[in-house]
């Protein structure tokens, strides 16, 4: 759904009831070091990794996968930790913060236009989850008005590695 | 616990397991903006209001008291939302960054010891939790190797409205 599509509809899927199944923390990490960062949150929290996805494709001088996505369980919530490179879009959207919430949804499109009613800034479109932050199927993005960047997206599901 | 005192025993606590009871992400926001914010993250997310702990003091030309920690409850997690002075040692020591993890345990020093010998670096020593941050008896305050701030608390408790 385009942006312009989401402002239209934003009236009347504002009154509609969106339930959440999850909130993630998403902790976005320099490139390449998303891997000795989950090694470090296993180490310090004992944070266990429930999932990866790493980007298939790399530049041969560079030895590791990219992490897309890693989920790790620690006191019964799920972390995300992703590599992000330094000059790549997501930096630059998150503003450098480094930390994004993921809120799953099953309605994607209704969560972004209630959000948007409220306040919220939709960042681009609902995307099919290409990128693999989340790992779910539709992902859209929200800046809120404090400058948190919030992810929207279908919840989770077990996936094999992304496509870059 | 003084941070030396730490460094001096982290070798034989960093064998305790530590059991972590809870994660919860603290937003910053500019004071005194976190009031407007979690009105927001009602509208927008449907987020409920746990608790809500201000500090009482304020100047006569500030209206609004500067909320300490408002605890609001989303998709089964706790986040917990905060106002910030632009110039506070919090502000500083956070880097801007304006998101907090704070993981829960009963044995904060274990916690705190076992994450500085994985590598993470205590900011300060532990606290009784008169910043009210976490709501919590005791805190330490840790920076992780890829620049994320984590509050080691005991866990919350309803209290009353904190004495700044």
């Amino acid at each position: 759904m385009a942006q312009q599509e989401v402002q239209n509809g934003e009236s009347e899927k504002a009154a509609v009831a969106v339930v959440f199944t999850a909130v993630k923390q998403q902790l976005l990490v320099e490139a390449p070091k998303a891997n000795d960062a989950v090694a470090f949150y296993k180490a310090a929290f004992g944070a266990v990794e429930l999932d990866r996805t790493t980007q298939p494709k790399r530049k041969a001088e560079q030895e590791l996968p990219l992490i897309l996505s890693a989920q790790l369980q620690l006191a019964g919530s799920t972390i995300i930790v992703a590599d992000v490179e330094a000059n790549s879009a997501t930096t630059l959207k998150t503003g450098g913060s480094g930390c994004v919430l993921c809120l799953e949804t099953e309605d994607v499109e209704a969560a972004v236009a209630k959000a948007v009613a409220a306040g919220a800034v939709a960042e681009g479109h609902i995307t099919e989850g290409e990128e693999g932050a989340c790992c779910g199927g539709r992902v859209g993005k929200l800046k809120d008005p404090y400058g948190f960047v919030w992810l929207i997206c279908s919840p989770a599901k077990k996936c094999a590695t992304a496509e870059a």
